[in-house]
């Protein structure tokens, strides 16, 4: 078949400020936005909604607070962690938290990123940002 | 040209075990799938094989286990190593090694990772994971 | 509308050397090229130039020399921060920066990435990475 792919789906958000909440598993809001092309991300819950069903591609890096408390992070499909990420460091100091995954996608899945434990660093410079793309329509 | 790309190929592979092998550079293979477009990557032996010519994308982040052993991972293009990553932390503490590259590949041509020292941290939570696409046929 | 992209650009650039400028905010030159299909990414000056409007994705991984001096790394459009990467250790040891973004350019825009402090390790296993491609060509 020629490809006649006529949805664009792609997002960046990140962070300008910490995210330190005081409750287990929490999904992870991020106030800026990169791009948003189709805008399938909603930036008020976090959550981007598949328009169509087709494969998509997941990536995300989050920094750490500069404290001892460890950092874990899933990447979520609906309600179902699909893959994880972890950081910590003794000193106590920053480090980053990275993922990915390439996934199927059925039209309506949603896609977000859930902070099981530990507290975001947040800062004008963007250091903690997610993001997606459609990579294949069926 | 109008793009006319018939063919589509994606994985993401990841651990749910740990891989701590006794030997230096042993081939990583992972255990799950979260997809397999076109079926190129062979889960018994860890190994993409492309099956067109062209440009394809390659990322993984691997987490190792929390011991003093500092942990090498290669990206590999049939024999020769493309691209490295690094992962260490005197606590001793987990840390992710990570890397990505673009890269042409010939039809035929097998992408894979090489733990050349170390050991790799696994779980159900899937720290550990292994992406591939083709980006562009030629 | 049937797709009919008929630009493809994408590179994959690494440092086989070490790079430790003694002055702040120093562009990083890459010396080696895995892909540069379009022929996009100057590696005179480090910069991805935007041969045509449209989505990119960028990504990228820098490891840090085993010294105790903190590494800060920006994602730049021209001369503005887009996102930004940190590693620290406090062994001192390796550590990777690692972020990404997928960014609307404009036909001329500039990315590059900054070395806003700190000291990168090159090694000819190549752990230091930058790549770029185009997703959807407006």
């Amino acid at each position: 078949y020629p490809l006649s792919q006529s949805v664009r789906v792609a997002f960046t958000a990140s962070r300008t400020a910490n995210f330190a909440p005081s409750n287990l598993d929490q999904p992870i809001v991020f106030d800026q936005l990169h791009s948003n092309l189709g805008d399938m991300y909603d930036p008020h819950i976090g959550r981007f909604t598949s328009p169509v069903n087709g494969t998509y591609v997941f990536i995300f890096n989050i920094l750490k607070l500069a404290i001892n408390v460890p950092l874990y992070i899933n990447l979520m499909r609906n309600e179902e962690v699909i893959v994880s990420a972890y950081a910590n460091d003794g000193a106590p100091d920053h480090e980053t938290a990275s993922n990915h995954a390439i996934l199927p996608l059925f039209h309506g899945d949603q896609v977000w990123l859930r902070l099981h434990r530990g507290a975001i660093y947040g800062s004008t410079w963007k250091y903690s940002t997610f993001s997606g793309f459609l990579l294949y329509q069926d």
